[in-house]
């Protein structure tokens, strides 16, 4: 790595002093604007970075966020980071982002990462596995925020960010119910997650308002719930006697894998069996018939997180977050083909 | 926030003497093992963080990499990141992430950025605006590696990771012509970005080399290629006379959406027209017919990027970069029932 620029090389190199150049890179009244002018293309000429670690020193500041998601490698997670970065680019701020891979020990080692590398706040998707949260103390004992989205915590003293999942589910399950449905099979993911015991909840607790008594073998849990799951929830629904008339799928990509290996297996959708999808994916609109789902809003749900983040950062005297538990945003069933068995 | 915990907290705590702390936090061999024990375990619970800034201040090294991409919000981008931060993580390396959303202005504001708070290295994927490269200068100068991904910087003294994109679409375009077609069009984004113009190339080379001729109308440009651009070329297409027998889309959401509408109209498809995709997203598998499409191996992609970032950065002696300027992933033709018209 080549010499480190000082204001010293700077000053040298046009004929002023250290003080002088010192004044023009902070924008000092005593400077002339000609000669701030000279000194500020003579440091971007020479490469001068002013020295950030030695001012993070005072101001104990990194202007860092740090973001653990579950997995990078998901459409929902992108659309999050999508509006998580939007706003924090606009405020001034970084992402430092890791994934957990959904392991409880990856989580731990990112979130101390992260403390170790001072972030000033940090926002969390949880882990599959992760049940504990004593990961986390040290940020709530040195008073840096921690905010949870989509998979929160269930704790009383952490923010969540989330949509309303259990009534989400409900309005999922009576619009099959609606639609004629007398034996609906609900697919998810692992119950360790909150959104999916939650989803479950909604599931169960429609089937209730609507007289219906919930049997154990019409859910459906995968490790993983995604394309590669629906080998298995198809086999396992073929097996079923009687064949279920209605599934709802935790995910749009699983929901579109089970519908095209039902249909070539001769079901037809949604005569046979009326499919509700959930996170309104580019997918479930471009498959054939498309796929009734969940909207989910991934982009505004990473801004409204990372909006309140930095509110509190910028202003943290107004002590929005120490009084806020919950903030639950808006979610619609989309109606499409996939469902309508009465059109 | 908080009262910042010191080593000399840790050593009033515990009742050793300040140097013990600190020698024991550096795993120094003189501090017995149980007393190292009960050293780490106060500091972990009064929640110590060792001093990252002045230790940086010291090594000059920040242990983050810089990562711009074009737009967060889209599946490929996501499986290169997810591969990307495997590596780093494992390497204990952060990533910091921010999006340049195509604007050129956006990139430079970013690169700045990056230069600003000293990433120890910068990867980049140019927005489709970016023409000039002039905001990398300073790292160059300062000897910081800046390596491209998928969308490339020609230029003689970078490094750059891509796959051939002029070899992907002459096989796409050969096997369409083997297919039986005759007059194929090709769909794709704006030729200011590489991957696009070097896609067009193919397509061209391809038409030569079975004796074809190439015509302006053969090609449809989109501002950004993805689902919602299907619209505009199905009416482009439906326009020509007379109507194309094969269609080559350079990205598989668009593939699948422009398939759906051609569809509708009552085209058929391989029959009427054979399309070929590009990137082998998710979508190219659950949309019927399946999509014949180039497989894209993107979290591969952010896996070699980033190994070949850390091993220069651990190890800058071997000089590994300094002389390489490109990286060429295998990619390869997959075949399904979109594009076959001979079975």
């Amino acid at each position: 790595m080549n010499k480190e620029i000082t204001i010293y090389d700077i000053a040298k190199g046009i004929g002023v002093s250290p003080t002088t150049v010192s004044r023009a890179l902070n924008n000092h009244p005593a400077v002339k604007e000609k000669t701030k002018k000279k000194i500020f293309q003579a440091a971007s000429e020479m490469g001068y970075q002013s020295n950030v670690f030695a001012a993070n020193l005072r101001s104990k500041k990194t202007n860092n966020i740090g973001v653990i998601v579950p997995s990078l490698n998901s459409s929902f997670q992108a659309s999050v980071l999508a509006g998580m970065e939007k706003i924090a680019s606009e405020a001034g701020y970084n992402l430092v982002i890791t994934q957990s891979l959904e392991s409880s020990e990856k989580e731990i080692a990112n979130t101390l990462s992260m403390f170790k590398s001072r972030v000033d706040g940090l926002i969390v998707s949880l882990a599959s596995e992760a049940e504990k949260l004593e990961h986390f103390e040290p940020f709530h004992k040195k008073g840096i925020p921690v905010l949870f989205y989509d998979r929160v915590a269930n704790s009383r003293d952490s923010v969540g960010v989330t949509i309303d999942n259990i009534h989400a589910a409900q309005i999922a399950t009576n619009h099959l119910i609606e639609q004629g449905c007398k034996n609906i099979v609900h697919v998810l993911g692992s119950t360790k997650i909150s959104v999916y015991a939650e989803r479950l909840k909604g599931f169960k607790y429609a089937l209730i308002d609507n007289g219906m008594i919930f049997k154990e073998d019409q859910v459906i849990v995968l490790d993983k719930i995604d394309e590669n799951g629906a080998e298995y929830v198809v086999d396992k629904i073929l097996n079923l006697n009687p064949l279920p008339d209605g599934l709802f799928v935790s995910n749009d990509a699983c929901a579109a894998s089970c519908m095209n290996q039902l249909i070539q297996k001769g079901i037809k959708i949604p005569e046979d069996i009326a499919l509700v999808g959930f996170n309104n994916e580019v997918i479930s609109r471009l498959v054939h018939p498309k796929i009734t789902t969940i909207n989910y809003p991934g982009v505004e749900m990473g801004e409204v997180v990372m909006r309140n983040l930095i509110n509190h950062l910028d202003e943290p005297e107004t002590m929005l977050l120490q009084n806020t538990n919950k903030i639950t945003l808006r979610s619609d069933l989309i109606i499409r083909d996939s469902s309508l068995k009465k059109k």
